[in-house]
């Protein structure tokens, strides 16, 4: 792979060709053109050429993408068979849902474990993982530290939960709090779900019909 | 407003801008300047200055934005003055979890109703919302069709949900099935939320520490 400085809109487009590599692979797909790949994502082919040129050669000219080993590439730039660990921390009706419904082991992560504070959670299973009391989450976390941690807590206590993941050494957080959390510690990384930054792009577009 | 094409990657910005500016009014920021706020954002100045000039002429050189004036704009561009109307179809824990916790009025939305087909959700309210049964959902557009329509639905009936709403006259769908949804209809617009691609970006970034 090349070293160079990739942008983070680059990289947020790989999971899309990723999603639609697996789609078209599932189907059965073996070979796809720029062209073709890129008018079913809404983008130009030269788009796609650019961006995968940053990460390594890939295609042929005149013969497309190899879909299987172009999603296997890709798959691996996005870390998917790194085997991330990943936790739980609030069992509410999303994280319930994501516990229920969410892909995980598809996008190389293990769902290990899941924390919650209600004596009516704890000691269940949701989906095979077993819903632990939050006040084990320290002696968890020392016996083996997670890659990630998905923050589905309360507003109110979201950078709290942060501060003590970090000194636990966690340093991935997928946050759906929609509250901005910071750490100090260089190597912690956030990744937000905005529901609204979602709705509101829509509202856009249906205020212009 | 100037007429001219605007990028979706502009597009898909504005709701950024919209959050920051929002919590920079509710702290009492009275002025920013694009240095400022493309530094808490992590953006260029320059980006900043060039997305806005998409849309006309917003600060004045050297004095900065006014954070209250801006967000009513932005707010204005992405249409939240416009009180559309959305009804949620799919009530479980994902479902359950945007009418318990998600601010649609804040986002310029009216949440007007929810459908499921679990006897033991229908005629229950969440958060002020009756749950009715998914039967009424033709009746109930008929008398009133919403703009939106959240799908939280299981996969397996996404795209029929989607065909029978759109023959309803709904023409906007906030899309949480996970699953590519589509109609030929030209004034359809869907906009998916994908866990996925955000959790897979993740994965990127720890995956090179």
């Amino acid at each position: 792979m090349k070293k160079q400085h990739i942008s983070e809109a680059v990289i947020r487009r790989l999971p899309r060709y990723y999603r639609y590599l697996d789609d078209l692979h599932n189907k059965g797909v073996i070979r796809i053109s720029s062209n073709s790949l890129g008018s079913k994502m809404g983008i130009t082919a030269s788009q796609i050429r650019q961006d995968l040129s940053c990460f390594g050669e890939f295609g042929q000219q005149g013969y497309g993408y190899n879909v299987k080993e172009l999603r296997g590439e890709i798959g691996r730039i996005l870390g998917i068979d790194k085997k991330h660990t990943i936790i739980i921390v609030g069992v509410g009706n999303l994280g319930h849902a994501l516990m229920q419904n969410f892909h995980f082991a598809q996008n190389g992560f293990s769902l290990e474990a899941a924390f919650d504070v209600s004596p009516a959670l704890i000691g269940s299973e949701i989906n095979g993982v077993l819903v632990r009391d939050l006040e084990e989450l320290d002696a968890y976390c020392r016996a083996s530290i997670p890659d990630v941690a998905v923050l589905t807590v309360p507003q109110s206590v979201a950078q709290q939960t942060v501060d003590r993941l970090v000194d636990l050494g966690v340093r991935g957080f997928w946050n759906f709090t929609n509250r901005e959390v910071t750490s100090e510690h260089p190597d912690v990384r956030f990744e937000s779900v905005h529901f609204a930054d979602s709705l509101l792009t829509l509202s856009y577009h249906i205020s212009r019909q």
